[in-house]
């Protein structure tokens, strides 16, 4: 397998990818934030991604990869692991090209997502007995088959999707003077931030990972992907390690303003006050970008931004949150996000 | 006082209302739904008007009735009574206009309601143990001091203003067939219904109410509006009795083509597949239209639209839902709707 370029011009690629992909991705609304505009000085907006198909951003990122397989790649096939957001993005987009792709999961996974997923055409391989060994095994299967493996974010074709998101805010917010979005492999925040550094280098892009997994945070601290441990975090969809050599890496060090780390009480705090303050029941992946927000925006000028990046929580872990929040009896308000510049200690384009 | 013009041109105040009020409100999306588009052949689409500001449809009347009040009408002052969704938006809506609207509420009313209220800039007044003397005494109140009452749905602005969804939704669906609407008081229903026969009268307008109170379905079967109880249902936004001589019976009476009841089974079936397929967290007037939609919606030609009117449903009801969906076990699919063609034995235009 040949590594992908050190650097490519991701901005151009989101612009191609806009034009490729548009026909099958919803522009999503941004709808004026009650909890942000109470927190802060500035005017606040959420970016209801949730409503994107399939429900999250990864819809942008796998829709654009298909469209860019050639026909020979596509009769071969496609493959991915996941039994998640991923691999019901890669199953909608499969069918725009008339391919039932393969997701590889592990024994266990839900069976409502499962559901999804071949709801939206994709066929499931039940392999390993957890994700990093279903991976494997996908990843396996495509080299030996020859078919193609999609990755969730170390994907040329798959960040520049996730780019359109930024075009897309650029385009809806007035003022925009801040934008925060979810880091876990970083391929929504590389996409995002790659091109509003581009075409608007004044707004600042800052990352937010949850305290309890935040791999590429301290990887961009140290200057280059570690392989740490991640705690068991409401942000989900946020959680797990980075690959090395993942691209996303050089597209963020040199693209991110700052980056805040968010701990699980905040990001519980955060969950309840979407439902309370704004109607929108959303992934905790989005609740801790929303935590970030409030607790970094008062620093902020012009516009606030947060991705909402998905709203697929389903009734059983919604219960579940609700459940523990009111064990727990948290504070769903004062939450804090601990913020601090980057370092700047690696080289910076 | 005086009663309402029996008849007037609702479509023609809907447009002077979208003039009027645009700036204030939000053009709500229509996003894809995936359980409609499952449980029939035609596709769905669901208006998410659980976005609009303050959460409900309720902003859009408000803002519309403020707006056509006099100088020295607003200087007078603005009452209104109501905990929820239209105390809300008279709030909202009286910070356009910089009046401090007094809402009357009764005494045990949810302190998380109020104190949206008085975010929004509403002064609150405490009066009765129940919302109907609660808002006696708001209407006592209004005719002793001379405010202007702003009623949630037996006022032309208000219908018109509501209207205005109805202009978005025509814009918004290519191939609109049906649309579900919910109704209580009507004053929504009236307003949809209203411009799109005006505009495209092939359109079929069905109205759904909760049969565990359904006055105004009962009341056009009648010819009149009738006196009857309501049971308690999850659909309480549009729950409750409907005004003796209230406008919205003419108009609806004039245009709905349809009108379905939908047991409490169906609507908490429907509130939890909303989480769980759409990703949506809504009312439960919202998710009764959807569950009236779903098995109605065979019958259907063109696309179905869903009008999600309001999604503040709160932390604590939220989690009272899904605690007694566990303990009922209920069935979240086969809803099934009760739909009839309304009596053709009054008279219709």
């Amino acid at each position: 397998m040949s590594g992908p370029d050190p650097w490519f011009d991701v901005a151009a690629e989101v612009r191609a990818a806009e034009t490729r992909a548009r026909p099958y991705l919803l522009t999503t609304p941004v709808v004026p934030s009650t909890g942000l505009s109470a927190a802060g000085g500035s005017a606040g907006g959420l970016k209801c991604e949730n409503l994107q198909r399939t429900g999250s951003f990864k819809a942008r990122g796998a829709v654009n990869k298909v469209l860019t397989l050639t026909d020979d790649e596509l009769g071969r096939g496609i493959v991915t692991a996941s039994t998640g957001n991923h691999g019901a993005a890669v199953a909608y987009a499969g069918g725009i090209v008339g391919v039932a792709p393969l997701v590889f999961v592990p024994r266990g996974a839900n069976p409502s997502k499962l559901a999804t997923i071949e709801r939206l055409g994709g066929r499931i391989r039940v392999e390993g007995t957890d994700s990093v060994e279903s991976e494997l095994a996908a990843r396996r299967y495509a080299d030996e088959e020859e078919l193609t493996f999609i990755s969730p974010y170390n994907d040329r074709a798959v960040i520049a999707g996730q780019g359109t998101l930024g075009l897309e805010l650029l385009d809806q917010v007035d003022g925009l003077g801040t934008v925060f979005v979810a880091v876990g492999g970083g391929g929504l925040a590389s996409g995002v931030a790659a091109i509003i550094k581009n075409v608007a280098p004044a707004v600042q892009v800052v990352g937010c990972s949850p305290a309890a997994s935040a791999v590429m945070y301290h990887s961009l601290r140290a200057g280059r992907v570690l392989d740490l441990p991640s705690e068991p975090t409401l942000s989900d969809g946020t959680a797990g390690g980075v690959e090395l050599g993942a691209i996303t890496f050089d597209v963020l060090a040199a693209t991110l303003d700052d980056f805040v780390t968010v701990e699980e009480d905040d990001i519980r705090g955060a969950f309840l006050d979407l439902i309370e303050l704004e109607g929108l029941l959303v992934e905790g992946s989005a609740a801790m970008a929303y935590a970030a927000a409030r607790a970094y925006s008062k620093r902020s000028a012009g516009t606030t931004a947060v991705v909402l990046c998905g709203g697929n929580v389903g009734v059983e872990r919604l219960h579940a949150i609700l459940d523990d929040a009111e064990v727990d009896d948290a504070p769903a308000e004062g939450a804090q996000a601990h913020a601090g510049p980057l370092s700047r200690s690696r080289e910076r384009k």
